[in-house]
């Protein structure tokens, strides 16, 4: 059991919160006797600090050759200006690791903060969806040209790149009784891309995944309806790279926790617990995978200790169930979050930092956390 | 005073919220002795069934030549499957009519209102932004590609599709003393075409409007914050085609009233009062523009009445305001859906429609819209 890891903490917070989640791997590896194998490298401003680019060919390779990458966050102002900037490095690795499924849970991992969502309780209380972008296609990569009087990126998706996205989104809906109702979100009104995407997704869920219910949704009118009935999409949306990156970015304001959003990108579909994956699959015998929490590098609150450590935390649970195929170490350790987040409502101390309305440090956190995941 | 207008009010509740506006058009007439040429037309599917084509050449022809178009809406179940779509009508007219800048308000006419907002009022209370969105560029127009395993929409922009656009958000903001700061929301930390943008539209503040506080905003972040911190935008926000047509239904569900969100797809930037447009002039001294409700045609409620006419009506200010100069009309058409909204707080009688929660009928809602009209 275990792995082999490569660990890229990134930039301002991004070592930060690493370094408290991996001590939540120490404990999984104790209680579970497995082993994981931990490289540390670059990503991001401190590679362009050391090597005048945001990601090395070295790493790049790594990153390919690794079970998962641990990802911190890249960026911040001191390289506002640099070429290529820091959050190419990721890109790069994105496409290397083609790791085209990026996933977004948008739920609440403890009742206890339904109350600080933007949104009335009534209107988001229980809301329960999985946002999968198309993470290496669309209009994000390609031939882009770039002139003084003119820029064109084409927006483009050919039938394999569609397929296999479909395909993480029918696996992920069949791994529950009766199966996740699937949207498939486009703008199949307007563009010949989302024309072509409509209908391969709809030829790979009836040949595939029959039993799946499978909805189309223009990405315009979710966009609003993610706000006004967000419990209507409960089940599993999956979209385009542009849609999926401003949709995704949305479903993070709704529960209003940018502090506890995880995120998976794979490069196949997750097996079902005893299964194995037929795309993707990496010497652990589950999924090639990047996890990285949704939240930047804060330079604001940087080598303050004020971070909250828990959205790498939760990263770290993904990646033990999608790469790793450690099903209970993953709900064990989302557990120990939400008890945490839950341990003044159960007559505890309250153990919150600032971005919870608390105001416990990085720290004072985690060790809440390690504490959990060791009761559990 | 007055002009030529186009009408076509399209399907399904399209038609009844556009002769309910209308006759808010009568009491300015009378009011004012301005005159209205009204030329009613096709487009949409009620085009479809009698031309097979989602508008005619005739009709695109009569949108180049009017002061104004007052729109409907358009479409329907009933052809879901038609080739041409019935949206394809209104894209062909804004390409047509080069209606390059769609106008959309993010506030709340009325305080009564903000209530019935998804966001907590402690959060949406006091929002007030314009979202202004390229109309006739980038991925949504320009050579597609469509064939059997392959979809490409290619995401230009030039310099001139740009420059005008980034001129309708200055020159808005410029309305104001002191002058509303502008967001430009793009991804030019991956697109080429935003990358350009972001250059030209600061090129064009620089240079016309330097008065202007103008800041970039990522889109994805800014679909996050316009949920978490919608106040924290009030000013303009202009964006490009994609972005916005996402971004602009996303804010529409902040305000959570989709039966009161009117929209203005303008030929150039309005003028200030008193004086008189350089860009896209009708022969009214205004701008060309189309006007038309968000909402679409609702054939779920169509032809029972039940439609709320107040976004039809307050397009009709917008038109007033944009194409023909008379802001003073459309200041009391505003505030005349204002008091109509607001009358039960101030002792009155409620009226509102099903989609406000209240129990009145399209023809009972307009009816008091004619009164407060009348009034002010
Ligand atoms: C940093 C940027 C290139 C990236 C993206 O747009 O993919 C980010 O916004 C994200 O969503 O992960
Ligand atoms: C109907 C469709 C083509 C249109 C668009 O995307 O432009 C609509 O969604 C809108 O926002 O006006």
């Amino acid at each position: 059991k275990g792995g082999k890891l490569l660990i890229l903490p990134g930039d301002h917070i991004g070592p930060e919160v690493v370094h408290e989640a991996l001590k939540i791997l120490d404990i999984v590896e104790e209680s579970t006797g497995a082993k994981f194998e931990r490289d540390f490298d670059l990503c991001g401003g401190c590679s362009l600090d050391k090597h005048k680019d945001s990601v090395t060919e070295a790493v790049l390779k790594k990153s390919e050759e690794a079970d998962a990458v641990f990802f911190g966050s890249a960026g911040g102002p001191e390289w506002g200006h640099s070429q290529p900037n820091p959050e190419s490095g990721l890109l790069r690795i994105r496409l290397r690791m083609q790791i085209f499924a990026n996933l977004r849970p948008c739920n609440f991992v403890s009742k206890s903060l339904v109350h600080r969502s933007p949104i009335k309780e009534e209107i988001i209380k229980g809301v329960d969806f999985m946002l999968i972008r198309e993470n290496c296609g669309g209009a994000y990569y390609g031939n882009k040209i770039e002139e003084e009087d003119y820029g064109c990126d084409p927006w483009e998706y050919k039938r394999s790149e569609i397929e296999r996205v479909a395909r993480v989104a029918g696996a992920l809906a069949m791994q529950h009784d009766p199966p996740l109702p699937v949207w498939s979100a486009d703008k199949a009104n307007v563009l010949a891309s989302s024309r072509v995407w409509r209908r391969i997704v709809h030829e790979v869920f009836d040949k595939e995944f029959p039993k799946v219910n499978l909805r189309n949704q223009l990405a315009d009118s979710l966009a609003m309806l993610l706000i006004t009935k967000p419990t209507a999409f409960n089940g599993i949306i999956v979209t385009d790279n542009t849609f999926g990156d401003i949709l995704s970015d949305e479903s993070g304001g709704l529960t209003g926790s940018l502090g506890l959003l995880p995120s998976a990108s794979l490069a196949g579909a997750p097996a079902a617990p005893g299964t194995e994956p037929t795309q993707g699959r990496n010497n652990a015998g589950g999924v090639r995978g990047l996890y990285e929490p949704v939240h930047g590098s804060a330079p604001d609150i940087s080598g303050k200790g004020l971070a909250n450590p828990a959205a790498q935390v939760l990263s770290l649970a993904m990646m033990l169930r999608y790469s790793f195929n450690m099903h209970h170490e993953a709900d064990v350790v989302e557990q120990a979050v939400a008890r945490v987040l839950d341990s003044k409502e159960d007559g505890g101390l309250e153990v919150r930092t600032g971005d919870l309305g608390g105001r416990a440090g990085t720290r004072e956190m985690s060790e809440a956390l390690q504490g959990e995941v060791r009761r559990l």
